[in-house]
């Protein structure tokens, strides 16, 4: 078997045609110590050996040795044999062999790429995704396995063959047109079946936005505090992340300053926002809409849990707001079903809906035609609206009795807004506790929260737990709250009985 | 209702809190103006119309008005209004109106990114994805649903509900364990079952890899001609795609020039060459291994069709060459099983693996725990092997059947490369034919090919048809191939009966 060099040698002798044999195994010789492929003080094989590896004269070898130790690019020395000189000789190399030792060295095989470190630096995933109090998670429990199965095996029997194979249009239209249906109801949101793109998750789907909309440099704004989905999928992308403070009406649109330019995309959850809770007024809706107006920018609208409002009527979304909004719409059935299933959706503006869906195929391709259509007679035949209106009913006795709980262990300061939807709140804590470390060490205990901080780009301006009570039996609300007072009653009494609340939180507690 | 300019001042004006309230109208105004918001030329309400609007009495909007009149921001035109200035004045704003208008305008909220339209002008993913020759796609009639569903509704009683969560460490470990047996026999990969990363489809594992181990400019060898999508998810994420010529013995690894620098990335198919055909021998394997371990590059193995060899024992994956190999090793459910189940893994290197598992998490979230979970079972319990070992018979007779009908019909120096492997071939065209047009002739009746053209980054080298023979029964070759045959006869006639096949084929047809 050849030695690894004379792979090498071999290789790059094989790419020669023409020229005596000597001359063409001094040019690869040459070739590989200049481009840095054979290092400086390498031993090469003997002359004889490598005659042999290569299935070439001794004399071939030999004569091109010779030459090379002439030009000072090989040494010899006595009884070791014959060696890359340490110190290549300047006879101008195309490419310096230095620059190319610099390029390489820079180089390991393990390091990942300056934005992959960046992304790993802000890394948020949750390394447990479903127990007590982990946000963003439904019950799954309640998810009506056996209609869904019902239906599969249903399908399954006259199920074209196309639908196993990579899908296209953005997904399958029964799913798409069972959406419209749906969406025009629930969320007043005007489209047509071409408008909606099927995707494996709202990351996806921001991926895909990120890249075909966005160039390196471009802006976005997102919310702050705010997912660090939204954020971490588009810094990767190379768009500049602006966060944009969220008041009690939502994103806050800055003034123009001296560095002012238009965003590209303006992220915002304006049903519910993630994570503070608050919604977005119609005033505020409308002026986004004349900002993005004139910008031409496009708002990413995420309605992620839009479904669980509790008392109040559902405010419309943007998207339906004004005719042609400049909107994308996000919906996800992560929320309402389950997060595994990994279907959400973008409902496209008209224009931009061949070209996006195009993309997709083009980067993802698509597929889960059984679980799409299975998913579409599950919406068209109504247990979609029906498992919604009942995880409703549940999560809205969860949340008063979450409410009901921190109320009476730790007062009603510790509730940060009351906005009643969706499937978490947060707990407001003083800003003199670490919230980031009362999350890991409840963690410890087995009880997930995540800490405020952490949703903050910049410096955190408030702390608290977020605390997903979808999962928690209205009657273990207390039991397994208890943790959470014992761990921040002792965290308070370390920080001192006199730890303030933030200024803008109503009182402090006692 | 509000009109979207009084929505626009209404917001500005909120924005700020300190002042008088004309003297903050007026700040509101002349900021819009300066910075685009508002664009010279458009006509403000009536003062009184504002007033009302904005709740504030009309002598404010006056006052406001007045001022930004004598500063040269508005114009009054007798009997129709006022009008903000054409030609704002000097009194240097911070930033140039101009400047806003220019970034303003060349926005439009439904252009693309630039990176967007460079995909979409590159892209191939085909519009139907199911039919006879379609290449990439099995014969997922074959695949055996009952075993599967069995399989699905024996776990489905006792599935955790953390399975309907997100998924964690890069997918479920049942799959991961049942890969690393699978492989290690099968392919000759060395892993443990850490170092194993599901995605939903190859393109996922190429986004995640694309981004995590290169910066916008770094380089990737790609091979040329080769499978678009890699090309294409990697130019998209930035990287500089050089494709590098294949040969008989697979990508060629250029002699360094001038612009010389060393890739990131060293994308190949081993095994069997997409589109091609070729395989890789074991002399071109270790050069390239070593050249990777040079450069500090990573190979990128990706072994889409490999279970499907028919004659040769397979060569091993470049992954179990040598120990430590600086290889990510690519392979796919796709083709054995369904395209549409997306189900695709990496095996990472162990120093990577936990800061990619991380990523993927961070950027796609996982899922699909029933489908992981029923699929670790089907291999475990011998089925996948089985299904393989079937299929596997099937298509080679199906293969054989196709370069019968071809050396029958055209002659056999119209089969390019007989690797006897894979679910595709090509069928070698004379450079005189368009390949592209007779393509899109052959879509119009019904039968879907690729041409090859389409595989090469630069000028295509040879023309050709891709064929997938998985879906076609062998006793339908004939027939399902005859338009082939009729569009190309006729083609040829058009071309001149002495129309010559590249120089590197074997023979011309008569």
């Amino acid at each position: 078997m050849r030695s690894l060099l004379g792979d090498l040698v071999a290789h790059r002798l094989n790419q020669m045609t023409s020229g005596a044999l000597s001359k063409r195994l001094y040019d690869a010789l040459q070739n590989a110590i200049q481009h840095g492929a054979i290092a400086p003080g390498t031993r090469l094989p003997a002359s004889r050996d490598l005659a042999t590896e290569l299935g070439v004269s001794r004399n071939t070898v030999l004569a091109a040795y010779e030459q090379l130790q002439s030009e000072g690019y090989l040494q010899t020395r006595t009884g070791s044999g014959t060696f890359v000189s340490e110190k290549l000789p300047d006879s101008a190399p195309a490419v310096e062999a230095s620059s190319v030792k610099a390029k390489t060295s820079s180089l390991s095989h393990y390091r990942l790429s300056r934005r992959g470190d960046r992304l790993l630096s802000r890394s948020r995933a949750g390394a447990h995704q479903w127990g007590a109090f982990m946000p963003g998670v439904p019950d799954v429990s309640h998810f009506p396995q056996d209609i869904w199965r019902k239906i599969e095996r249903r399908l399954h029997n006259r199920l074209p063959m196309a639908s196993l194979s990579y899908s296209q249009h953005g997904g399958y239209v029964q799913l798409q047109q069972a959406l419209v249906e749906y969406l025009h109801v629930v969320r007043s949101v005007n489209c047509s079946a071409d408008q909606i793109l099927i995707t494996a998750g709202t990351h996806q789907a921001l991926d895909v936005l990120a890249k075909m909309l966005c160039d390196s440099g471009d802006r976005a704004w997102i919310e702050e505090p705010g997912y660090w989905g939204i954020r971490n999928v588009l810094a990767v992308n190379g768009v500049e992340v602006v966060p944009v403070p969220v008041d009690d009406n939502g994103l806050n649109p800055p003034l123009p300053d001296a560095d002012f330019r238009p965003p590209r995309l303006i992220c915002v959850t304006p049903s519910h926002q993630y994570p503070l809770g608050v919604v977005m007024g119609l005033e505020r809706r409308q002026a986004l809409l004349t900002l993005a107006r004139e910008w031409g920018s496009l708002i990413i609208e995420d309605d992620y849990d839009s479904e669980f409002r509790f008392a109040e009527t559902p405010i419309p979304a943007l998207q339906g707001l004004v005719p042609d909004a400049p909107v994308i719409y996000l919906g996800t059935f992560s929320k309402t079903l389950y997060p595994g299933l990994r279907i959400s959706y973008a409902v496209l503006p008209k224009a931009l809906a061949p070209r996006i869906k195009m993309a997709h195929s083009e980067l993802y391709r698509g597929g889960n035609g059984l679980t799409q259509l299975t998913l579409a007679a599950f919406i068209r035949e109504g247990h979609y609206a029906a498992h919604v209106r009942r995880m409703r009913q549940i999560y809205s006795k969860r949340r008063q009795a979450l409410i009901e709980v921190i109320e009476r262990e730790l007062g009603p300061e510790y509730v940060m807004h009351h906005s009643n939807a969706g499937l978490h709140l947060v707990l407001a804590l003083p800003d003199s506790i670490d919230d980031v470390a009362l999350s890991a060490e409840l963690e410890q205990k087995g009880v997930l929260t995540r800490p405020l901080s952490l949703y903050y780009t910049a410096a955190a301006q408030r702390r608290g737990l977020i605390l997903g009570y979808a999962c928690v039996e209205a009657e273990a609300m207390a039991a397994t709250f208890a943790p959470i007072v014992a761990s921040l009653t002792s965290s308070l009494h370390q920080a001192g009985a006199a730890a303030l609340l933030h200024p803008e939180l109503p009182d402090p507690p006692a």
